[in-house]
């Protein structure tokens, strides 16, 4: 099987602005953030499709996405919500969008693709957010 | 706390096409699904955010979620895969949207709130996806 993107996130060949990390799971920055604060959360196990995973790997990916969820709250403020999302059609590896919005079209903005990262102000947001 | 109209289907003082029901969670039609199948899960106790449930509740919810997962895929066909969508600005009480999708546009398809719902066809879905 061919490594997927966030496989080779996990692998540090790619570099990321990682959030949390643990046995089953990590959690980093989407480099290109519908809103402030917006990470993804991977089960460290290549699976396609989030209902492919194993109960233990949900479990243990569904429990940092809470992490994620009181995290980004605290940081950011109670204005904000955590919001999720997982649709996975982009990536073949199973993951989660934590996605801290203050109203609904927060949520549902356009995630601009074709722009370049802001890894000065990912930096930043990695250094307030990480565990 | 006023009751929620989650609640008021929980305790069936509203009707609702249900497929799930355990201690802790609810899971039940959307009456205006974005595409056929797709289900809410809420736990019972009113909760506002999703990240606001305790640990065994969430990990309840959580866990019907994947069931319900399962569910649809099973019964709509592999074509189908299992999304996840959950912002909350509409409703103050806790819910994840199971949405099963053959393609990304059809997780961002519009929800028609402004349309009869059809029961009809919502009640044979029920019968297919009930457990």
């Amino acid at each position: 099987m061919e490594e997927s993107i966030f496989t080779k996130i996990i692998n540090e060949t790619i570099p990321s602005h990682k959030i949390f990390e643990d046995d089953r799971t990590f959690a980093f920055l989407d480099i290109h953030p519908v809103q402030p604060g917006h990470t993804l959360v991977v089960p460290k196990r290549q699976i396609n499709r989030l209902e492919e995973l194993t109960a233990e790997d949900y479990r243990a990916l569904m429990n940092t996405v809470r992490l994620v969820m009181h995290r980004v709250v605290a940081v950011l403020g109670q204005e904000y919500r955590a919001c999720l999302k997982a649709e996975g059609f982009d990536v073949p590896h199973a993951h989660v969008h934590v996605i801290p919005c203050r109203t609904a079209a927060d949520f549902w903005a356009k995630q601009r693709l074709d722009t370049e990262p802001d890894h000065e102000q990912l930096v930043a947001m990695a250094r307030q957010l990480a565990f």
